[in-house]
């Protein structure tokens, strides 16, 4: 890592040849960008007014130039105020800032997995011109966000000049998942989302399309999917919605990663398939049963049956389709939480068990009816971890080839994805522990009688979510995705994701459940969680999220605050300076 | 409690000799009434068309009849469209329903603790007339309420006949706190909450104005506190945004109560004043000292100085100007949490404490020299439990004489009930354990290294909130607030609310920590949590809930969903029949 750093580095050290010193920490996030950059240099913290005729110069290109028009209005119809003023002065040398030209040096490169974003960004101190550089159109809209950050007021509004920015992320992975299965999201929330990740530099929206619950999902060759599973006529995709939202993503940056999960989490397509999936709409956890036996890992039943041939005539329309409307080179296959009960309450399942059948060669069978078509469409297959490491049911790693497999993983920390990596495979970080937007809400189920408890009892554990306690933005900050790694084992981490499940969430929460603590992951894998100490900087980070936080919600992002008006406008003052206060 | 159930219930054992059976309690779920009334009889779940000219009569009231009005608009232009179809029939025989004939016996009672909220509402079969009857215009719009949610669909409109409520609640003062001093709140949010309280049935609006963080009540003979205390000229109360404030709650039938507390928590009057504040505008915790040598329960220090005369001039003319803007008769003081290291750093109190003064001392001089003014305005003063139970600072009893005094109890659960009422103080309930419903979001402090766990460690523990985990709605659902109390003391329990504090809340995020967990208390306070045969009633209540929340949400209530819409479509699939799942 630190050889790629240095090997980036040269345009800096050319700039530091030519000053003298560099600015203080205080200085640089009084006004600064979030996820701050891996290098800024703004030595003297001086400002310029922004010329009423700003103008950014770009290249023509399908995806940035709308990106270009965009950020150029947000620009000069923003007037962001601070809620701690700068301590910035106003350049007594300086032009006003008429141009921003953006130079990019690759515009064939596409929007995937190691697409370079990095960039490079120079507004002087006595020109009216600045100068964006990147690799890439992605690197270029990374650039234009940092740089709409530098700028802020009204009447005039100042862009802060004398400042070198050199970027580019430690993950090139970072993305948030959303279940639109167990509720429906609209696609202006959608939308929004992919906008705020972009503004937050994250670039994959994971979507988790389709669950038990709901197929939202309308396919053509496939149409009863969502005329049947889905919740109604109002809370669909269409080709049309997706399309949009892949543009969307597109002209931000941002890659549109369709997850259609299988075989387990499949109950919505009974409906119109009801022989193809196993135990479908029966109550999940049946009375008198142990846990081992329930048919399902929450409500909501239904498994795709691997033994019946028509589930894959569906499975390969449903990916074909699916395949046609992401380019996303990754696909999401899923593989989570296959429970053995639903698989034998089917006869046909129960007659293979009898006669020395495992749960597993069901599970081998289902992965190579799928995963060789999914590669022959030049598709990388991601699937979460269980397909290898459940204790249950599981794939031999021969059926997986690493090339064409990457591994998500959402159990026991920092431990699993050490197995991932060590046998190979890439690996995807969702830790539930600490990458779980949805934990911390208690259960959503009904007639659970640990919320009874006696009331003398007070307060105490996880308050009954699986996944308790609530998240907070400095757990997800301070998690260290490779921790307990070799440095060959870390290559193999590509990133990581936090997640919003949908049992407890729907449009009325979806802001408030994701950001601010998404931004959180997003600096630690954009530019990491410690200072150039080696220190975790997460009391520092803190008074730069408060502003980052409140510029979101000017921007129409509903973020949750974090600390009282009067910490943030009082920095340090609500800090401890005790352990683990 | 069951005499007063009796002797009210005359009328409904009238009713109940001229029908033959009491409907089952799936029929009424089904289209119900949120909270759940304390009697409700339809035998026959029969519906009638609303006509299109459907009007309410009702006397002329100030404030009733702009609810009148306002019912009327809401009922034939909401269309509510049940999430589960309920399973009523059209009668054959009912004709349109054109009016509802509201009766008011006393229109002259107050709004004001224990006006009687009682109301009978008789939609008949065979006529097209329902009757509303209610002692108080208070009682009167809790019935316009349970009637306008008994309306649904549209084109027809829908209404259910048949049908008999007799209703009452079995507590008194059922709030909702809600600090706007941590953080501010437009006055549209304040309506907007006070709006939905009314629909729950809700009727304290307990306000938590000022606190050490800002201070935004514009007092007119005080102007200076908020003038320099608030978070600026945007973020203020005016009298008039009281006084409309108070209105709304009025034509909602929502108390509206202040508090100003003092001594502690007032660090924002010394930007006004800053010689009547101790230890104002300080670090909270310095290092190396012991947390018993804080200054301030938490970030924000300052308390007002007992000894300093000027204290008492600025706190009459606040608590004139307070009680002039608010008829309510109660009054809340504040009284919590005074830290002892804030007094003891100021000098005249040291030389106080030198010469064997004690610091409940100095909080004696501080009640004795306010509490009598406040009894002199006509006002009960409510303090939270602390002024008399706290460990170190604390006044003697004879101070506070029962008859003017009301003890908000907030720790220890049931325990610290008990020491209230045993003691012949009448309680208000807000148990942090079961009632805070900004609780389970982690703590506010910045730099805290308890986020930083080694990545091994996995889920545990309450999130580091002091007082989490979450309250789940069932959590609080199932608290009885009387329990271990005998009957003598169980009455002196008024009612309960749950608190919003604000360190982690604003607007972004008001309705989604309020709602829907508001209406479980709601419900619990007004007919109770167990059924006929006084088993808890949370597994019948999560599908009515579930129907409500999306009703408020309708209303424009951004309430927060409990369940995915599987669930809420499918009742009971998504129960657990284990216990403590």
């Amino acid at each position: 890592m630190i050889n790629l750093i240095l090997s980036s580095c040269s345009s800096l050290l050319l700039f530091l040849s030519l000053i003298s010193f560099i600015t203080s920490p205080t200085a640089i996030s009084a006004q600064g960008v979030w996820p701050k950059p891996r290098t800024l240099s703004w030595p003297n913290p001086l400002a310029t007014i922004l010329s009423p005729t700003f103008t950014i110069s770009s290249p023509y290109h399908q995806h940035l130039s709308p990106a270009v028009n965009r950020y150029r209005i947000q620009i000069v119809t923003e007037h962001h105020r601070p809620l701690v003023p700068p301590p910035v002065n106003l350049s007594n040398s300086s032009p006003p800032l008429r141009t921003l030209t953006i130079t990019v040096k690759d515009l064939t490169s596409s929007l995937r997995h190691s697409a370079d974003e990095s960039y490079t960004l120079i507004i002087p101190t006595a020109s009216p011109t600045a100068n964006l550089t990147a690799e890439t159109v992605w690197g270029a809209m990374r650039g234009l966000e940092s740089f709409s950050q530098l700028v802020w007021g009204s009447k005039p509004l100042l862009v802060s000049v004398g400042l070198y920015i050199w970027d580019s992320p430690l993950f090139e992975h970072r993305g948030i998942i959303l279940d639109t299965s167990r509720n429906y999201y609209p696609v202006d929330d959608i939308l929004r989302t992919i906008k705020a990740m972009s503004a937050n530099k994250l670039n994959v929206f994971h979507w988790h399309i389709t669950d038990s619950h709901s197929f939202p999902l309308v396919l053509p060759s496939e149409p009863d999917l969502a005329a049947k599973g889905s919740y109604g006529n109002d809370m669909l995709y269409s080709p049309h919605d997706v399309a949009r939202i892949v543009e969307f993503g597109l002209e931000h940056g941002v890659r549109v990663l369709p997850e259609i999960d299988s075989p387990a989490h499949t109950g919505s397509w009974a409906e119109a398939y009801p022989d193809i999936v196993t135990c479908a709409n029966m109550f999940w956890w049946p009375a008198e049963s142990q846990w081992a036996d329930r048919l399902a890992s929450e409500p909501g039943t239904g498994q795709l049956n691997p033994l019946n041939p028509k589930t894959y005539q569906v499975l390969k329309n449903v990916i074909g389709d699916t395949v046609a409307l992401f380019p996303e080179p990754f696909y999401h296959a899923g593989g989570d939480e296959i429970i053995p009960g639903c698989w034998k309450a089917d006869p046909a399942i129960q007659s293979f068990l009898s006669k020395n059948g495992t749960l597993s060669q069901l599970l081998e069978t289902f992965v190579n009816s799928t995963f060789p078509y999914l590669v022959s469409l030049n598709r990388t297959v991601v699937y979460w971890e269980d397909i290898l490491l459940d204790n249950n049911i599981k794939v031999d790693p021969s059926f997986l080839p690493p090339e064409h497999t990457i591994l998500q993983t959402w159990n026991n920390g920092p431990n699993n994805t050490k197995l991932i990596v060590s046998s190979g495979y890439r690996a995807i970080v969702s830790s539930s522990e600490f990458y779980y937007l949805d934990c911390g809400h208690g259960g959503f189920l009904g007639n659970d009688s640990q919320y009874d408890p006696p009331p003398t009892s007070g307060n105490s554990g996880d308050g009954g979510s699986w996944c308790g306690p609530f998240k907070t933005w400095q757990t997800i900050y301070n998690y260290d995705i490779a921790y307990g790694l070799t440095p060959e084992e870390t290559k193999l981490v590509l990133g990581g994701e936090v997640a919003l499940w949908s049992e407890q969430a729907d449009p009325t929460v979806l802001d408030v459940r994701i950001w601010p603590r998404a931004s959180a992951m997003a600096e630690t894998l954009w530019s990491g969680n410690k200072d150039e100490s080696g220190k975790k900087r997460y009391a520092e980070a803190m008074d730069r999220l408060n502003e980052w936080r409140q510029r979101m919600v000017t921007k129409g992002i509903r973020a949750e605050p974090l600390q009282p008006l009067w910490c943030v406008k009082n920095p340090g003052m609500c800090n401890t300076v005790h352990p683990s206060a």
